[in-house]
């Protein structure tokens, strides 16, 4: 059977509502790390030409995850085996945590719903290869991500329309599904003649680089290793679960490294990966913490905190050192995420990098906690208008598409 | 802080493509149903307005699983312990054989993929408890579904837009998620003056019932209970394996119904339940077909072939008595789904429902295989213009509302 080219074959954009010139417009990104911490919402205020938009952060809040969930959702993470049945409870569970985030955040800045141009929610990651690896038994494993907390159920109770769940279209592109910030941050912080680094410091770390002079084109990124994953584990181990983060890095700045530790873990393979390149709980979770904690009789606490924290300083720069600066010329370098707050890993990484000025999101108005929550709001807004949300270059994507999944409400 | 309602607050609709008057179009309906067969996929053009609309079936496939992703699939389903590797896994693979199936029926039909105006993806369900039930402990899980297949692989594989996940916006609305086909029965069967039940017996079975002269929010339905589910599982287990259905019912026509087995089905607490409901292999899966297999000692599987078909035809002729008919006249059932092919069945229908005209879906330009694929077709065409699906009256949903999540190409 030959069935003639029909006359809405190529109306198939009429479809696609393309606002891309907007006023003012008030949406709410919600973000859940690797760090299973909880919900990060930000209500912001975008303005201006998608290209170039203009954001306001007005309210931030993070909401804990309830102590059970918390512990449900690591032992998912980790690889605990579960029934379709509790992951798709868990799922819907999780997606009425983010509609209710939502709507206490709302409320409490005094925002109607019913005012949202939309929702962008992230999801909470449970699962994430971005690479083939070899798995047991010598069958590697193809690419895959999930993330759980139905968005149709965050659409359904706040009545807005709702973007979701943005890494998988970016793998059935051959992507890593990862890092998805580069675009957004070229979009807010580009600069003319300087070279930028924008640096996340979540569970994962990930940069951005953006050269000098640069189109979207020219922006490149990657996961460059743990961000907090690794020091987190640890505190949480050593202190028994009384602490859950070094905070300020005050347990680091009291230790000393332990070079054989910390040499031992520089040799994990996916450092050696070039990028693009992606990681999460699958490379440095409680598996490498394992490893890393195996010759810890009689070493102090402190010192195993502190070679962590230069875990992540050295990934951090010898990603910067070998795949970056060869490049590109790069003057500063913009912090963001929890890590950002750890005045002993940014001091490390001030005297490591010697030659960038460190800057914090926040000197430019994107406070570091709220700059993922931040940046998931504007691609949703990207996604209505059918513009693509990821870069090539950052994900090892064969294209750009657009990022996520629609839901009207 | 209080922000002024902004001037974009209730545009959000502009987001919305609102072509409801359409020329004709060409689309691809997935459905995978609990049967855990395969893949049937329909290629259809559409044509007149969305309240009206015209389907003709150009082609239809089935693309069977392969055997490992079945059981894969069944273990999962019938409440097997995964790890969140395999659920992403699988949910990954099955995206990718959507993808291909559309491909395939394309090519193959020398159609395309561009002139394409969308796809539609069931999904494969995993979990579906659409109801409250008291689990173990005492402890009611809440309800909620889980459909595999990743649609954004199946949208950025084909370069289509993709409409998927049908099931969870209905429940966040309060609904059981199922059935959603009523709302296309009534758009395809309705008939002024004539009442009309459409039955599909798929593994569960549903019916919609369209009373004489009804609007859209007259029309109700519900599942009825086992479609072929209980009989599949019968012949699969007594032929280890050899057959895989009981083809045209020519085994139940050789068997005699077995009282007391059936008499005990009958009191599964589902069907005492008051419609709207839902139910899948949580209800009538291996668990159940345990229990009907418990006395089997003696009896031959051509009796129990023969009771677990007259389980499905009792429970929909119960069903029609004490819920249909005491609330409109019904004139006509319009059979489709696997189970029209089972005579025995379709003449036990007859026998039981006397004062019914009895009809296949084909008689009316639906071939009864493809009813559903087609079904979500039209459905995945209603969601993109932001326009609702469901129809609370046969979900329990609280409210109409678009159902799926929609991935831009």
């Amino acid at each position: 059977m030959s069935i003639s080219q029909n006359k809405f074959s190529s109306q198939r954009l009429n479809f696609m509502p393309l606002t891309r010139k907007l006023g003012s417009r008030l949406s709410v990104g919600l973000m859940s790390g690797t760090s299973l911490d909880g919900i990060d919402a930000a209500l912001v205020r975008i303005s201006g030409e998608m290209e170039n938009p203009k954001v306001k952060l007005l309210a931030f809040r993070t909401y804990p995850y309830p102590i059970n969930l918390q512990a449900e959702l690591l032992n998912i993470s980790e690889g605990g085996m579960v029934s379709a049945s509790t992951l798709s409870d868990v799922n819907f569970r999780l997606g009425i945590l983010f509609g209710n985030a939502v709507t206490r955040l709302c409320r409490s800045n005094r925002v109607k719903l019913s005012s949202l141009h939309c929702i962008a929610s992230h999801g909470q990651t449970v699962f994430h290869l971005g690479h083939h690896i070899k798995g047991k038994k010598n069958r590697g494993q193809a690419p895959s991500t999930l993330q759980l907390g139905e968005p149709s159920l965050i659409a359904g109770h706040c009545k807005v329309t709702t973007v979701a769940d943005f890494r998988p279209a970016d793998m059935g592109q051959g992507g890593e599904g990862a890092p998805l910030v580069p675009l957004i941050d070229y979009l807010l912080f580009r600069k003319k003649k300087l070279g930028t680094i924008t640096l996340n410091l979540g569970g994962i770390a990930n940069i951005t680089i953006i050269p000098p002079n640069s189109k979207e084109s020219d922006v490149f990124g990657f996961d460059t290793g743990p961000g907090n994953m690794v020091i987190d584990a640890l505190v949480r181990l050593l202190t028994h679960g009384k602490k859950l983060m070094d905070r300020n890095g005050c347990i680091a700045s009291r230790g000393c490294i332990v070079p054989q530790i910390l040499k031992k873990s520089l040799s994990h393979p996916f450092l050696r990966l070039v990028p693009p390149k992606s990681a999460g709980r699958e490379e440095f979770g409680s598996v490498f913490v394992e490893k890393f904690l195996k010759s810890k009789i009689g070493i102090r606490p402190q010192d195993l905190i502190a070679t962590a924290t230069e875990l992540t300083v050295t990934t951090i720069v010898n990603a910067i050192n070998q795949f970056v600066l060869p490049v590109t010329s790069i003057e500063r370098i913009i912090i963001s995420g929890g890590g950002a707050h750890n005045k002993h890993l940014m001091h490390r990484l001030g005297v490591m990098l010697p030659n960038l000025r460190l800057h914090k999101s926040g000197e430019f108005g994107i406070p570091e906690d709220a700059k993922e929550a931040i940046s998931f709001a504007l691609l949703a807004e990207r996604t209505l208008a059918g513009l693509p949300g990821n870069i090539p270059a950052a994900t090892g994507a064969t294209r750009p598409v657009p990022l996520g999944k629609i839901i009207y409400a």
